[in-house]
């Protein structure tokens, strides 16, 4: 899987805390079979040995639909689960450290909150960028919020792949037509949808009409 | 530094948790004037950002003085930092998989409590081993202890240093005396008193009647 082919349209971030007691693996192999383009997998509460386990077990669903996978924060997890790449934020390892230890062929996206952030993202080695809050969430009460004219002008300014992430749903997914982004994030709209299959594809419809 | 000539007598385990207002930087570098061979940096709280900015703080001090910084848990910290290598527990990466992604070059240590951890640990590549707890201790309330005899078991039959740990102190220390030890690892011992460099002079003497 090369990494400039990489297809950001329908990118799902996992949260174990939103699937009540359905089955993690089963919900994200769902989600990928409705059209989710790429999986982020974060875990912040787990121990290392769990959070492997569980990127491991993820790595092999992702495989077998060959897409990527893409860890939040640990640069360890990354390279012994083999997963495609890291996704980075502001308390995460910087960008350049990042790449320094993960060299040309994994992904490292970086979260950015501003066309300054984006920038120094882009100046470090960032192949794509995680760009919001854009819409209020739940997931992430504490999250710091981007406009839409913010979002247009990275799109517009950097040159780079531009996810969309924040409190995107199918009911405003819409409202970013013609920003410039490659893809919308989504957690719970999939994640939290008792048929995940069916929500990514709704989705995915809605990302077609915006030619995405 | 080669890690063959590793000097593990006297091996301080931080936790910025026991020194009050006390400058953490401050209390570790006197703790090596005072005699500590090797710097075990844990950090189970902070943002990995945070971690490494402390792990690259730390190094330039254990780099100053010329003793190896070991990382716990954290192979990209380990690696970000260029510390000399990683200590890990039952909870962290399998040493296999460390060892896979630091290679030689780095140290790699484990937690045993038994003689069939022990084994596994050094069959999968550990270069020391941290057994305990040897004493109770009220820096880590819930860990499993380990008996003297274990402890001789271990350092007689697993060719590899072994290092005791959990609640050694200078009124306890001399009970580990002919067991076979490369050495001891101290947390409050060193870091919760008021002068760590005295503290750490009185345990090399200690050490140092035990030939060690």
């Amino acid at each position: 899987m090369e990494k400039v082919q990489t297809d950001y349209s329908l990118y799902l971030c996992t949260d174990q805390g939103c699937i009540g007691e359905r089955n993690f693996y089963q919900v994200v192999e769902h989600a990928i079979q409705g059209g989710c383009s790429v999986v982020q997998l974060r875990e912040k509460k787990c121990s290392t040995r769990e959070f492997l386990q569980t990127a491991k077990r993820i790595k092999a669903i992702t495989k077998k639909y060959n897409i990527p996978l893409i860890i939040n924060d640990r640069i360890d997890i990354c390279l012994a689960a083999d997963a495609e790449g890291v996704h980075l934020g502001l308390q995460d390892m910087p960008v350049a450290e990042a790449r320094r230890l993960l060299g040309d062929k994994k992904i490292i996206g970086c979260s950015a909150h501003s066309l300054t952030e984006a920038c120094q993202a882009k100046k470090e080695g960032a192949d794509y960028l995680g760009v919001g809050a854009v819409f209020a969430t739940d997931t992430k009460k504490d999250a710091v919020t981007t406009s839409l004219d913010t979002l247009k002008e990275i799109c517009q300014k950097i040159n780079l792949p531009v996810v969309a992430i924040g409190g995107v749903k199918e009911d405003n997914a819409d409202l970013l037509r013609d920003t410039g982004i490659a893809g919308i994030a989504v957690i719970s709209a999939i994640m939290a949808d008792s048929e995940p299959r069916k929500a990514a594809e709704r989705l995915k419809r809605i990302l077609n009409s915006m030619d995405l």
